[in-house]
């Protein structure tokens, strides 16, 4: 059975609705899901006329609606959007506000089990907030309506998945936040995600900070004092932790299929991989939420907005992760 | 005209003669370079015996000697080695102080022009300090015999070449390491490198440290107190210096030809990419020497010296690399 994917349509005066319309211009998206659009209609219906993209719409007001066709896009229809009053590539929290509310229904139908999947497109953070939201962005939507307390963001590299124990901190500063608490904490979290994805027993590699691992302390004692600790503890809790594995071996031996995870240090250890590896844009999926939802590594991009130019590569990978994530959870739950 | 190579033999207890053999057991290294092996034909001829490889020996005791012919090994033989006594695979001062004396040979060669560049098969740290000698390795042998101060090591990833700012500590002391004083002289050295190599207006590319280079003192000010005044200062000196360019990013522009070499700020930096990039053993060309000399990347493999089974791949690189580095030099010389 193929799952069924919500996409919520993003904010209204970006690439979003573009890059869902591109995606199911074409055949071969229909033949993996249910591709079910949350957003506006008459938005869908002015991008479609705008970039002369042939796909029909189905018009639904709750998912039963729904027919599934090929080449037909099923849209639940929450309007909010008034098409005639719409700028494109213009931060503005009328859409700015519609986009929280699309993502909010697609969570809701998520954990009532009526979608099997989220697909974000991009919203704009400056338009939400100034629609008087106050959320980091859709990860911190979900996680609240989910009440999820601790959360993060998994990169999917092909078959390759990388969780970060830091992101946007100075490298002397990630150093400080290899503690074992800390490791530990993204060792259960990534353990528990994976499961969520219906992996059975999750081998998860937590990458060395430090030149060899650290070479027994020789190089740096974060090995020793933290990361060592925390997966020791984590075996003790039944998660199959190995490591740390050198920075520079273990993405080789993930590639290789090693691994079900890559717990990365720092931010330029994943996305040196992300990038070496060819992953020039990224797709994301949440850890810690009890819902599946992958998204797009890139923004609204305002200043390409309507124009017809936006590349969809990126959010057909999406979609294609969502579908594969799903299908692996129906797998494990029968 | 195709360079004259001096091949150093390195230990005569380990996989070195081994790795020569094999190497110009097969014609297309002949069409590449004039190969001469440094060291003893005795040795040498023990193995080829051994190991059942055809290839011919020509006995000199000068270079002027070598006849340079396709499946002719021009053997310099110095001797000190005595075969009966050998112990393969054995830390030993014998073998130990011959691999010395062979590498001081071939620097003094390569001096005086006798040789076009030199390439290292391996020498046993250990047997070497049984001998009586003090140094680190090779480079150090080199490094003083050529009266130089200042030098490193460069990685070769295909075209890309890698120098490191720092190697073997911890990342924490790595960050402290990313000073203004300690970039510039890197900057210096590469960019002599570079132009010893015949590269004419080298573009050299510095690593970030933190995340998207620390973005503007964001995320870790290293770049802003370190790297960006090494880099405006190697401007102000003529070198074609660039960056910092973020981590993820550079070694991709290396990739693509952007730069001649990347500083790289730590450890795993390079090596992630030399991983990422395919290049499992990486074939390493001294900086800041008046002669051009690559060595492989791996050690004498005791364990599986004289039984044949050592891979010659590495080191058919290095060869492939000096004569290609020694091809430019000869270029740009006239």
């Amino acid at each position: 059975m193929k799952p069924i994917l919500g996409m919520t349509m993003g904010d209204a005066a970006g690439i979003g609705p573009e890059l869902i319309l591109k995606a199911f211009s074409q055949e071969a998206l229909y033949g993996i899901c249910k591709p079910l659009v949350i957003g506006s209609l008459e938005t869908m219906e002015f991008y479609r006329e705008r970039l002369g993209i042939r796909v029909r719409f189905s018009p639904i007001s709750n998912a039963s609606q729904a027919r599934y066709e090929t080449m037909l896009l099923d849209v639940l229809d929450l309007g909010l959007i008034d098409v005639p009053n719409l700028k494109i590539g213009v931060v503005d929290p009328v859409p700015g506000k519609a986009a929280v509310v699309y993502t909010q229904e697609a969570g809701r139908m998520a954990m009532a089990g009526t979608i099997d999947a989220i697909v974000s497109a991009p919203l704009n953070k400056e338009a939400m907030r100034m629609a008087g939201y106050h959320f980091e962005g859709q990860t911190e939507i979900l996680g609240e309506l989910t009440g999820s307390k601790r959360y993060g963001m998994i990169l999917l590299l092909g078959h390759i998945r990388v969780l970060m124990l830091t992101t946007h901190m100075a490298l002397r500063k990630a150093c400080d936040a290899v503690t074992r608490d800390r490791v530990l904490g993204m060792l259960e979290l990534a353990d528990q995600t994976l499961r969520t994805f219906g992996i059975r027993d999750p081998r998860i590699a937590v990458a060395g900070l430090n030149p060899h691992s650290g070479e027994g302390g020789l190089f740096g004692t974060e090995e020793v004092d933290g990361s060592i600790p925390a997966i020791q503890a984590a075996q003790a809790e039944g998660i199959h932790a190995v490591g740390p594995v050198p920075a520079d071996v273990v993405f080789v031996k993930a590639k290789d299929g090693e691994y079900d995870l890559v717990l990365a240090m720092y931010h330029d250890q994943a996305n040196m991989a992300a990038k070496l590896l060819g992953f020039g844009e990224v797709v994301t999926v949440l850890a810690g939420l009890p819902i599946i939802r992958t998204s797009v590594g890139h923004g609204t991009a305002f200043d390409i907005a309507g124009k017809g130019i936006a590349n969809e590569k990126n959010f057909v990978k999406s979609v294609e992760a969502a579908a594969e994530l799903a299908r692996l959870k129906k797998e494990s739950t029968g």
